[in-house]
């Protein structure tokens, strides 16, 4: 039988990557500038912009700290932050299920223009398709986003060099273990398990403003800190040594996660940022993340070293492991 | 009961607008330019840019004359040309049921590739969600484009004015009656029904920059040249008169619909552009379209007056009848 789609095609782990670099990339050639990267780059007049699109199917539509509207806003508004960008204009695509309440609809509207004014960004274009009763779940939304790249930034998964430290912006795992959470009415936890979604172009700018030379950021969403920084070890060819002590993780989170059988490296954030930066500046790029209320939590969680591409993490009782890219997808349909 | 989604509300009809006015409008803002035109746009350093996005949905994927994927690259490329911007960049943002052939998504990507190349456009970026099998109809995608507006260009549906003539690029009603008929598997028309699909963006470049001053231009798409013309006609406040004879249409298609009991001119095309000029300039604008293959079929098929807005249909027996906007959806999930 030939070969089929199947739930980790979905899940920013290996099969999504063979996705990619077999059907897609083939065809459609590389970009320019920023092959790997979550948003493309081009010129346009004397400035540089990032370009970026993400389809959102996340089930259920509503759970603790968001909704498939918020997400959509914040998804995209984070992949151009993850390339030094602001995002400025967002286009919506919807798919709607025959059936859907209007005012489920509303909501979700609502929801959109509520992160797109904490991100000071406009909704400018948008698309409406209704499907048959059964030909969707629902409500499903694709936000493509533009944003203007700040001058004199010039990150990419590809920059990371020896000597960076690995810093990340918050506490990870907090949105998939909410999506999940929700989803199967699994009751762990209570109001403590809370999506951390939210939109990082402000608070990303602010430090690349302050303490210019970052190397890479990216958003560690499917596939968790563990996929990201995996990718961003292959593409600058570098291996990251990552300090398990070190990874912020809240309490509840942990326990959740650990009576779900997953590994919180593996589980989404979607207001979290991870960021690549010289040792020599590293305090203070530190200092003015922790300096916005949305990377409050901040902490250095690793450092690159000269070896062979690939991410190695000391665990909390001393030992080593490799840290490979998600295999399957343990929370499938979280974005 | 509370209201909710029907299939009419994404036919591009009185429905879809209502959601537009009702439910996005007052949430997300109308875009600074070009409200109620199908592309945002925008400013980036001197240029001015325009931004479009739209989802497909369209049932079957493969029907003659294109599929899904064909679809969604001139979907986009269209909506650009109909504000006078070429189409520079794309992101292509699939949804897939778990259980696809991956054989079918690579004959996709292998006609988003074809698409694009005739457009003379890179897909720089792109996003691959995996729902599972019955959470949606086997593949939906959502592009979105952006591209430079041609300096001295300045189209709106809202700037239409008296004195113009209306002029349609080709033959209508060609998409809908070609998916509708593979759909059903109506098996009217044979070979003759195909798409129309295409990227009109160098046709539309190439007319106007041969003669400068064109006030609006639209893709007939969902709704067909009625409701496009009537949504013109409401922005720029004219009122538009169509002579039926002079709209072309070809005879296998025109008794297809008249089998299905649909109206041609309510029915999409996917390779066709109205484009409203004065008329002092009209005949050497129908003169260039004329001149590049896909606008061969071009007429002049109406002109613009002053009066309450709206449209009018001189008909083909010498009656007038008013042309209103689309009611529910007599053929549905035809892009």
């Amino acid at each position: 039988m030939s070969e089929r789609i199947r739930m980790a095609h979905g899940s920013g782990g290996r099969l999504m990557h063979r996705l990619i670099e077999e059907v897609f990339l083939p065809r459609f050639g590389a970009p320019a500038v920023g092959a790997g990267d979550d948003a493309a780059e081009f010129h346009a007049g004397a400035g540089r912009y990032a370009f970026t699109t993400d389809s959102f199917v996340v089930q259920p539509l509503f759970f603790p700290g968001g909704d498939i509207g918020r997400l959509a806003v914040c998804g995209t508004v984070n992949d151009l932050a993850a390339k030094g960008a602001r995002a400025e204009h967002l286009s919506a695509a919807f798919v709607l299920e025959e059936g859907l309440p209007l005012e489920l609809l509303e909501r979700v509207a609502d929801s959109m223009a509520q992160a797109a004014r904490e991100a000071e960004l406009k909704i400018v274009t948008g698309d409406t398709k209704v499907v048959e009763r059964g030909g969707a779940d629902g409500l499903f939304v694709a936000t493509s986003g533009l944003g203007r790249i700040a001058d004199g930034v010039d990150v990419s998964g590809a920059h990371a060099r020896a000597g960076d430290a690995v810093i990340l912006s918050g506490t990870v795992a907090e949105h998939g273990v909410a999506v999940m959470n929700a989803r199967q009415d699994l009751r762990l936890g209570g109001a403590e398990l809370r999506s951390d979604c939210a939109p990082l172009g402000g608070m990303t700018a602010a430090a690349l403003a302050a303490v210019p030379g970052a190397h890479a950021l990216r958003d560690p969403t499917r596939g968790g800190v563990a996929t990201a920084l995996v990718e961003i070890a292959r593409q600058s060819g570098v291996r990251i040594i990552l300090d398990e002590r070190a990874i912020p993780l809240r309490e509840p989170v942990r326990s959740a996660c650990e009576l779900l059988g997953i590994d919180p490296l593996y589980v989404a954030s979607e207001g979290r940022m991870l960021a690549l930066v010289p040792g020599a500046v590293s305090e203070r790029f530190l200092s003015a993340l922790r300096a916005h209320p949305l990377g409050r939590d901040a902490a250095v969680i690793g450092r690159v070293e000269e070896g062979p591409p690939g991410v190695t993490l000391r665990t909390s009782i001393g030992g080593q492991r490799p840290v490979i890219m998600l295999e399957g997808d343990p929370l499938p349909r979280i974005c």
